[in-house]
């Protein structure tokens, strides 16, 4: 965090002006929209529906108020009309270099088809974003993402290669393979899970080495909302002896084009919007853009992408937008804090807005809690009852001490919750540890009622 | 197996004449040797030992009689004195571009680093061989070898991906998933281990698909000795209605130059001897060429890879040599019957040679048996005696079926082995299956005899 400008993999790019970058994205979005229009049966139905037409858009604010939002639901039900990959394809599918997919909660996976030159464009900006993250021609970078059906690793594996860093793409493996080599090899990056990352530096003092004197100078981090939740950061960063924990990552339907990623400032993620145009709008209506500074939900805009290309695409996830200038000289639009969970995780808990990610910065902040917790959530009449259970770092000694972490946990929670939640300290180990996505809020709303519960 | 020459991917190379493709690769040879000898400490003491000199080297025989062999045992030495990547790296570090690692016996894993420029050429070389089996740019290729710490599936993406074909790299995953989006993606190409392959397609017809009019018009497989098993070939056809299953690979410490492969013809392994030199030689003198058509022991030698090359590495896999042309009109010399298993893993059954290679063409061969097989060794006195036991292809009605697979089974053993062996019909089920190499001879020989046993 030197407060000075860093070193941009793509100069011209990141430091342009942003009126002039954004009246440039703005004619690219017009040739989008009409290419769109004209070649993709979803778009052409769905804006038809809706009365839009790629004419109307002559500005951004056009845009905002005009262009109807699609979301995964849409696409889910497109895929099962029309499969494999739905009516909005946009290529001939033997031009497809790339197919990935998500496993899908109704069982049904969704499959992400990348043409090759999408497949290749995205390579760049890849590289572009994990050099601002900090990964150099030097770096031997260890993968921690499994490389499978999820589109995550393969993508930063993607960047790291054409910076022509040393890549070591372990993947999803014994968690004493990943520390004893990552010790052996002397890597320099970690690409992880921000939870997967603590229980490597737990298991990396269980077997006697010093995870805060390891090789490691980064980490990458994604996935999970970890990564935007300083207190989270800043455990990893002490855990691993790092100079930087930087968040990266938007959806699967985004993918390759990972546009949500921070530089080394940590100052919250940049948006690369001469490349996926974000906007942030009012929950409850994707037609109204909220001001700067305010909360508000995401909907991203593929602008080059022509395979699956996603136009208005509401993820939903809940942010602040700046665009106050970072000091590394990179003219994007930030968001301050990053992505701060779903919008559709908020639980209401007697009128407080609570998200899974202010309980998590809450517990990290607590001297004498482990790594892992779980939220569960409850129907008591018309109200939601969170309560929450975590582990504590090492088994208490006493009663005494027991009560006396847990009494700090349930401080911590009510101040940065605003709002009482119930906190169990159960016992260590009780978590299942993963390399991908912790699944940490168990909704027991929709479970049919216990007598006496 | 048309009969008529194929399309090659490099033609200038695949068809060049043979006499003429030996000089230049022994032109390359001496350049090899003399930057290894110059550059690489571990060749330099080793040679220097053994009183060898590249300048020794004027024609392939002086190679064969004077060329010191190296072999695993001594890489493994090797980088446990010289950690991480032993003195044979031949690079800066920082060019490597790809770490990889084998699990290693021991448990200390074996580091395999490749320079960039070596990555990019191997990218031609996979690309090359990948074609020669039949992968084109309007192929939908699944990947069922798992991403992680091994090299065998990377290599094949890489080479897939070159030809620009559709990848979809699943890796190790559910089968029931693999099964399932084979089918919704219509794949035409299976990457996958013998066994695994076998294995989906028993999954698919309990999950009531039809595995014989699947939309796969090729496998190719590796990682298992079955690719080289006429039988096993010929029951994966079968099982999934294949046009070619086609063998492929070597060994990691040659990985990423994979150049022990077949063609569509499947006539055994062509052997792309102007990338890596291969010699068959006596098992018991790597100095003696074995004559062409007799069996022997591999031995190989990178000719143009400079991180971690290869001189005269001693994989010691039996195979037999033939430089009789193929049809499809590459005219490298080739392994007619593949790989046999490893020279090592021959067993001696009352004074007769018995390959595992044998044991499963056998058990391939009769009818009512399923895919899972387990080889026990084990030493009376001074004799090896081996059972096997092995599944049957569904619960046996009665006793009588029963015995009368079994009954088939020994006469099979026997007339493919030359020795009678013990054999055993186990409940179906009682194996585990894997996406990695199903270990399948477990030996009993160094293990303390029990009383009575």
């Amino acid at each position: 965090m030197s407060g000075a400008p860093r070193e941009h993999f793509d100069p011209a790019r990141e430091g342009r002006d942003p009126a002039e970058r954004e009246a440039a994205s703005l004619a690219q979005l017009e040739l989008q929209l009409e290419r769109c229009y004209e070649g993709i049966p979803f778009y052409r139905r769905h804006w038809d529906e809706a009365g839009f037409h790629p004419s109307q858009v002559t500005a951004w604010e056009d845009f905002t108020a005009r262009c109807p939002v699609i979301d995964k639901k849409m696409l889910v039900a497109d895929q099962a009309e029309n499969p494999p990959f739905g009516s909005y394809l946009g290529i001939d599918p033997a031009e497809i270099a790339r197919v990935q997919a998500s496993s899908g909660t109704s069982g049904t996976p969704t499959l992400y088809g990348v043409g090759a030159e999408d497949w290749h464009r995205a390579g760049h900006v890849f590289a572009m974003t994990q050099w601002a993250m900090g990964v150099r021609p030097e770096d031997v970078v260890q993968f921690a993402f499994p490389f499978s059906l999820f589109f995550g690793g393969w993508g930063v594996l993607y960047g790291a290669e054409r910076i022509g860093a040393t890549c070591f793409p372990i993947g999803a493996s014994d968690t004493r393979r990943h520390v004893e080599l990552l010790f052996t090899l002397g890597s320099t990056v970690l690409e992880v899970t921000p939870s997967y990352a603590l229980h490597m530096a737990e298991v990396a003092a269980e077997l006697g080495y010093d995870p805060a004197s390891s090789p490691l100078r980064r980490a990458i981090v994604g996935g999970e909302a970890g990564g935007a939740i300083e207190s989270t950061r800043r455990r990893i960063i002490e855990a691993w002896g790092l100079e930087t924990v930087c968040d990266s990552g938007s959806t699967s339907e985004m993918f390759p084009f990972c546009t949500t990623t921070e530089c080394e400032e940590m100052s919250g993620p940049h948006l690369y919007n001469d490349e996926v145009w974000t906007e942030l709008v009012e929950v409850d209506d994707p037609h109204s853009a909220v001001a700067e500074g305010e909360r508000g939900a995401t909907v991203y805009t593929h602008l080059w992408r022509t395979s699956q290309p996603m136009i208005r695409f509401a993820s939903r996830d809940a942010a602040i937008m700046t665009s106050e200038p970072c000091v590394c000289g990179r003219t994007y639009p930030r968001l301050p804090g990053g992505i701060q969970g779903r919008v559709d995780d908020m639980l209401v808990v007697r009128g407080v807005n609570v998200y899974p990610s202010a309980i998590e910065r809450a517990l990290r902040e607590t001297d004498g809690l482990g790594l892992e917790f779980r939220i569960y959530v409850d129907r008591v009449g018309e109200m939601d009852e969170v309560t929450v259970e975590v582990e504590p770092a090492e088994e208490p000694d006493d009663e005494r001490s027991l009560g006396e972490i847990r009494a700090r946990a349930l401080e911590a929670l009510r101040y940065r919750c605003q709002v009482r939640l119930g906190c169990e300290i159960v016992a260590p180990g009780s978590f299942e540890r993963t390399t991908m996505k912790a699944r940490r809020v168990i909704d027991r709303r929709s479970a049919p009622a216990e007598a006496g519960g």
